[in-house]
């Protein structure tokens, strides 16, 4: 990978500012939890993978700018809390938390604050390790089944800029290139946000993939042709009968998927799985502003007054989906019921 | 209607600069048929029908500024053929420089220029008002599918701004609205040219109609969810066996409507239909260039070397249309064969 999502060290983490791609690329030291609350809940940092590990970061400088261990259990309880209310929909978040929360839990009586920062340091690190081998693994797998000279459509971003590195939807795609298979890959523009546009079309070029950028309406009319050869997209909350939340538009990808034959991938760490809940319908899709849809770059582009709905996930059935690809490979949900 | 998309007299026409609305709403003189050729190759007209009207008014103009019979034939066939020429797709342009040239042609000989003039601007002036009674009959009938309380999705713009007053797939909606149904209209706003957001949103609420704008992406959502009655879009060219052109992301939209089992009209004036295609794959579907995705209102929003591809049409299968609404009530095509 040619750039780094994320850099930390024990006083901060540095992120690239994701709202301001391709044009600048801006980056921005993280110094305490309130900064990795906002840099998540502003969309500086976006992906799943990567606002779990940025939310890790933010739970460990929290603590590593306490000088006392007074009221500390209330204080990192908060915190945490805090944390996984900045986006509701994506589980990774949840998941880091419940692993470096649990670390915090287990030592915070044996251990001096100092030796507890340490070890919670360790494992916001630990979280972030683990992204990177997952990544990579997903990426071994999704590799398999991506064929020399493929076209293959990908929606929003699941790359490396949504992850520690290599991403998730992306990461067979790089692996592919690695190993010198020919691959094309095109690119759903994804608005509102423009992850496609902004994001995968900047970081395919950054790590020498070709790809071509189209608007969102014109995936069907390319699988209708024949151009595409497969579909792959990241998730943000899998439950436990296989039903994926991901970026608004998944679902109709999967949709023409079905209708015209071609498979459907979605490629997700484990910490993407939510097994707490019993399918789709039980996941919260987060519905963000109407500006979002009316400014873009912020020039208005229809009526001030414009009354707009902007959900920003939907939710794919697991019957829709050829294969659900984590760092362990094939994921089984239930059975695939009508 | 509260606006008026064209207006003529023998000395001019007068458009509404499309590019500019919702922000500006600046009106253009148009005197010559170079003039009307740039109006709709520029996209400052659009919509198949109302480009259809600016061309036969363009066709006039060229006649009617040339001052002797002179090389008469031959000037103006090159001026029908470079109007054909403005854009591919819509046949409307093709229907009416047919009509127009055929009165031309007719009368050439028996009439003096003057009065071969006249002729010809009473085609042009009828090739409109014929326009605003198949747009008001369109509506009439597909009032009768539109129930009271209805949740209606369109995408583009097939309103009043496409044609000469009432609009296509919005002419069921007027009306229905005229007769007091309560109807709720969700505004597709795209991608990449906006016509919904800027033109759709824009008509709808000029005519007190309630609407909500969403990214593309989020129909299939909203369908999935029940929250869609039925789906109307306008065509810009319809092959003898029903196949439909229209703005890219319509087909998506039929397949969704399928998996969902809700209506999916399409609605266009007899003007659209080209007897002379089999089907929708004899249709050529216009390309447009990477800037119109790559740029908004002027801004860059992806890598300035990003490769792009726009088509800005697709073709719909007749099998997956509920009906096909023209000024006639149901236009019937060949058996929907699987």
């Amino acid at each position: 990978m040619n750039f780094k999502s994320i850099k930390f060290n024990r006083s901060n983490i540095e992120i690239i500012d994701q709202r301001l791609l391709p044009k600048k690329i801006k980056k921005r030291k993280i110094k305490n939890s309130d900064g990795a609350y906002a840099a998540i809940k502003k969309m500086m940092v976006r992906g799943a993978p990567l606002i779990g590990i940025t939310a890790a970061f933010g739970f460990y400088l929290a603590l590593k700018n306490r000088d006392s261990k007074f009221s500390l259990m209330d204080y990192m309880q908060k915190v945490k809390n805090k944390i996984i209310s900045a986006r509701p929909t994506a589980y990774n978040i949840e998941s880091a938390m419940n692993s470096i929360y649990k670390v915090f839990l287990l030592n915070k009586e044996d251990l001096s604050l100092n030796e507890l920062k340490d070890k919670v340091y360790k494992e916001a690190v630990n979280i972030y390790q683990e992204d990177v081998k997952k990544c990579k693994n997903i990426g071994i797998y999704m590799n398999k089944y991506i064929g020399d000279g493929y076209n293959i459509l990908t929606h929003c971003n699941a790359g490396a800029l949504a992850t520690s590195q290599y991403g998730t939807a992306l990461s067979g795609i790089y692996i592919a290139g690695e190993r010198n298979k020919k691959i094309h890959v095109w690119v759903d523009e994804t608005r509102p946000w423009l992850q496609g546009a902004r994001l995968t079309a900047w970081e395919l070029k950054k790590n020498s993939i070709s790809s071509t950028l189209i608007v969102d309406s014109a995936a069907g009319s390319l699988i209708k042709k024949g151009i595409i050869d497969m579909i792959i997209v990241g998730a943000d909350r899998i439950a436990a009968n296989g039903d994926v939340a991901n970026k608004i538009g998944t679902y109709q990808l999967s949709v023409l998927a079905k209708e015209h034959d071609i498979p459907f991938f979605v490629a997700a760490p484990t910490t993407t799985i939510d097994y707490s809940l019993k399918s789709g319908s039980d996941i919260e899709i987060e519905e963000r502003g109407d500006n979002e849809i009316k400014y873009i770059n912020g020039d208005i582009i229809t009526l001030e007054d414009q009354n707009c709905y902007n959900p920003v996930f939907d939710v794919t059935p697991y019957k829709n989906i050829t294969e659900i690809i984590s760092e362990r490979g094939k994921e089984k949900f239930n059975e695939k019921a009508g």
